[in-house]
C-alpha cells in the first residue's frame, strides 16, 4: 500500500480553490437530475417510523422553525433538519445509487446543504457547485475504500457521506484549506453506520447522522476546531481503521478532470439497486409463465446481489427491499416494483411468501452488478430465460428528465399538491440562475 | 472465531434483570469514587477550546435551559450537555482509566445519566446501578476488541463510551430487553472516533459524540425505534466492522460476578495514563541528576508505550499530554506534572524542548502497561536507573478516598467555591441514598 503523503490536503485544497466556471455544463445539470430525485425520495419517505421516532426526539433537544423537515409541516433546528431529510430520502433505499461504490450519494450532501441555505443565504450557483464537490469527496472516498469496506460490515452512505457533506457545507462557508482539513478530521472521526442495521429502522440512523455530522464538522472547523493533519491517511488514522488495503490513487487522480456525479443513477424500483436487474428480467418473463406454474427460479449474478439480498425468509416491507426472492415474488405477480409492493402487508401475502421460497441465487463474478441472468422452470418442464445486460436507471439505460419528473410526480405529488410540486420541479431546474438556494426546499411542504 | 448465539441478547437481559441489591458494595463505593474524579476533570476541562467551540456551535440549535454544562454558568439541551460534559471530563486525559483497555469509562457513561437525571428524577440508587451497569458493557466490550482495535486506529473510549452510555440510559428509562437491544443497535451503528485526533480538538468530539449518541439511542429505542437482532455478531455487524478476531468469551462469561469498575484508576497527573509510571521514575531520580548534565534518557516499557506516546516533536499542550518525551522533560525540569506542566507555554519552553530531544523509547514486551524502567545517562559517565512495578495510581497503588477529594478540591475549587465544592462532595459520597441523582451535577457550577 503506497500511502502519498498529504491525500487530505489535496482533497482540501481541490474544495478550496475549484470555482463554478470550472464545473462542465454536464455536472451542473446532473446535480440538478440528483436534487430532483432526491425531493421526489425525500417527500416519500417523510412519514416512516424512523422519521417519525426520530423526529419527535429530536424535537424536545432542539431549537424550532430553523429549517424546513421536507414534506412536512414542522420546522426544527439545521442541524436536525439536516439529519431528518437525509433520512426520510433514504429510507426506502429509493434514492440515487453511485453504482461503483452503491454509495447513495445526494441524501447526506443535499440535506446538509439545504439546511445551511435556511440558516445563511447561499446561491443557487454556488450551492450546485458545493453539491458536485461533496458528492466527488463521498465517491472517490468509497471508491478508495470498496469493496472491502461495505463487505466488512461499512454502511458505505454513512461512513462516506459525512465527508461529502463536511467538504460541501465547508466550500458554501467558503473555508481555507487549513479549515476543509480540519473539517474533514471531524468527520472521520465521526464516520459510522453498520450494514447490519438495513432491514430495520436503525438504518435512517447512520444516514441522518452523516448529514447532521458533516454539516456540524464544517461549523465546528468555521469556527475555530483544529483536527489531525492527515485524517485520512495518518498512521492510526480513517484509512487505517476503515480502510482494507484502500487504492490511494482513486482518491485524487484526475481530480477536477472526471466527476463522479456522472456516474450518479436513479432508481425505478424503490428496492436496494443491485435488484433492478432482477426485476427487469422478471417484468420482460412474466407474460409468458403462469405463477403458480413455477417451480423454481435461478437468479445468476454478481456475489454482490448475493452478498447483500440473498434474504428468503422477510418479515417487514423494510427487509424486503434488501430482499432478491422478495423482489422476484411481487414482480411476477404484480406486474410493477413500486412502494405498495414493498409494505408490510405486502410481505405477509400468502402467494409472495410462497414465491419467495422458490427463487435461489447464484453468483457468478463475470457478471457485471446492473446484470443477470434468470431462468424460470416451469411445473412442464420448460425453461425461460432470459439476460438483462444494464438495468433501466442505470448508466448506460438512465432514466430521462421527464422519467425523473414522473417519479417526483407520483412520490410528492399526494402530499405537496400540484401547485407545489410545480413550484418546486421549475426551482429545481433554474436552480443555477436562483439567487436562495433555500426557495427550493420551502416548496417542498405540504399546502 | 466461535461466534456465541445472542451476545447482545445475554448483555441485554443483563442489563434489564440486575437489580441494585446484586451489586457489591465495592461496587457502589467506587461508582462515588469515578464520579468524584469525573466532576474534577470535567470542571477543570470546561474551559479548553474544544469545550467552548462545540457550546457555540451547539447553542445555535439547542433548546435551552435543560441541563447543566458543568463548570459553566452556560445550560443547553440534555443531549448537548451529555457531549459537552463527556468533552471537558476528557479533554485533559485526566479522568480515569480502565487500564485492561485503556478506556476512559466514565465520561461516556455518568454525562448521559446526568442529561437524563435532569430530564426525569433519578434516584441515587437507580444512578448508580445503571452507572456500574454502563461501564460494564462499555469495558466488556473494550476486552473483547482489545489490542487490536486501538492499534487499528479506534479510540477506545468513544468507540466503545457509546454502548455504555446506550445501556446506562436504557436501564434507568427501565427499556425491557428487546428494547435494550434495539438501544445496542443504535448505540453500534453510531460508535466512531480515530486516535489520529488525540492531541487535537478534534479528539473531545468522538468522546462527546459517545455520551450523547449513547444516551440518544435509548431514548430512539424507548420511543419505538428497532434495530437488529444481533449488532454486534451479527455478519455485518459491529465486531466484523471494528473487531479483529474479537475474544467473545469476554463479552459474557461471569457476567454479574466480576466488575469491571473495580478496575478502575484515577490519574494523579494530567496526561495519557501509559506515561504515568514514567514520570514516577522520573520524580524519583530527578533528585540524583542535574538537567544541565543529562545526555540521553532511555525509557523502557510496554510496546503500549511507544505507540501511543513516543512523540518527541510536540507543539501543542494537548499534544504534549500523550508524549513520554515531553513529560519526562517537564518532572525532571519542575519536580512536578501537572495541569500547568502540559500547556502551550510550556511546550514552547527552551529548556524542556532540549530536553525532550534526550528521551529514548525502547519497546518490551514482558514489561507490564504500569510499570518502566528508566536509565539516565549523564555526562560524568553515570547512569541513573529505577524500575518502577506499578504506577502512583493504579489498581496495586490506588489513589485513596482522600486523594480523590484533594484532586477535586485542586481542580474544581478555583471554579466552584468552596461552599459548591463542599456540597459536591457530600452529594457524591451520598448518592446511593439521594432521591434525585441531578442535584449532584446542580452543584458543579460557579457560585
Amino acid at each position: 500500500m503506497a500511502e502519498p503523503s498529504g491525500a487530505t490536503r489535496q482533497l482540501a485544497a481541490f474544495i478550496a480553490e475549484t470555482t463554478a466556471d470550472q464545473l462542465p455544463a454536464a455536472v451542473w445539470h446532473e446535480g440538478k437530475r440528483s436534487i430532483l430525485n432526491f425531493f421526489a425520495t425525500a417527500v416519500a419517505g417523510c412519514g416512516q417510523d424512523a422519521i417519525e421516532i426520530s423526529l419527535k426526539s429530536l424535537t424536545e433537544f432542539s431549537a424550532a422553525d430553523q429549517a424546513t423537515v421536507i414534506g412536512r409541516n414542522d420546522r426544527i433546528d439545521a442541524l436536525s433538519a439536516a439529519f431528518l431529510n437525509a433520512a426520510s430520502s433514504n429510507v426506502f433505499d429509493f434514492d440515487d445509487t453511485h453504482l461503483p461504490t452503491v454509495i447513495h450519494p445526494t441524501a447526506p450532501v443535499a440535506s446538509a446543504l439545504f439546511a445551511l441555505a435556511e440558516r445563511q443565504r447561499v446561491g443557487g450557483r454556488d450551492f450546485l457547485l458545493a453539491f458536485a464537490l461533496g458528492v466527488e469527496v463521498e465517491c472517490r472516498l468509497g471508491i478508495a475504500l470498496s469493496p472491502k469496506h461495505y463487505t466488512r460490515g461499512w454502511h458505505i452512505t454513512s461512513t462516506c457521506g459525512v465527508f461529502g457533506a463536511a467538504v460541501a457545507a465547508a466550500k458554501v462557508l467558503r473555508l481555507d484549506t487549513r479549515q476543509i482539513i480540519s473539517a474533514i478530521g471531524a468527520a472521520a472521526t465521526q464516520s459510522a453506520g453498520l450494514v447490519e442495521c438495513l432491514g430495520t429502522s436503525a438504518k435512517s440512523i447512520s444516514v441522518g447522522n452523516a448529514a447532521r455530522n458533516g454539516l456540524w464538522s464544517a461549523l465546528l472547523a468555521q469556527g475555530g476546531l483544529h483536527g489531525p493533519a492527515a485524517p485520512l491517511e495518518g498512521t492510526q488514522g480513517y484509512f487505517s481503521a476503515m480502510g482494507e488495503n484502500p487504492d490511494w490513487a482513486a482518491l485524487t487522480s484526475r481530480l477536477g478532470e472526471s466527476w463522479e456525479l456522472l456516474q450518479n443513477t436513479y432508481k425505478p424500483y424503490p428496492c436496494g439497486i443491485v435488484v433492478h436487474p432482477v426485476i427487469d428480467a422478471i417484468l420482460s418473463l412474466r407474460t409468458t409463465v403462469v405463477p403458480d406454474a413455477i417451480e423454481r427460479i435461478i437468479v445468476r449474478g454478481n456475489p454482490l446481489l448475493s452478498q447483500r439480498t440473498d434474504r428468503p425468509h422477510v418479515t417487514t416491507g423494510r427487509e424486503a427491499q434488501v430482499s432478491t426472492q422478495h423482489s422476484v415474488a411481487v414482480a411476477l405477480l404484480s406486474g410493477q416494483a413500486g412502494l405498495q409492493e414493498y409494505t408490510d402487508a405486502c410481505v405477509q401475502d400468502e402467494r409472495v411468501r410462497s414465491l419467495r421460497s422458490k427463487v435461489v441465487l447464484e453468483q457468478d463474478s463475470t457478471i457485471p452488478v446492473d446484470s443477470v441472468i434468470v431462468r424460470i422452470f416451469t411445473s412442464d418442464g420448460r425453461e425461460h430465460g432470459t439476460t438483462i445486460d444494464h438495468a433501466r436507471g442505470s448508466v448506460q439505460r438512465p432514466m430521462s428528465d421527464p422519467d425523473l419528473e414522473k417519479k417526483l410526480r407520483e412520490l410528492a405529488g399526494p402530499v405537496l399538491g400540484d401547485r407545489k410540486l410545480r413550484d418546486l420541479i421549475d426551482a429545481i431546474w433554474s436552480l443555477d440562475k436562483r439567487d436562495d438556494a433555500s426557495e427550493v426546499v420551502r416548496f417542498a411542504v405540504p399546502e
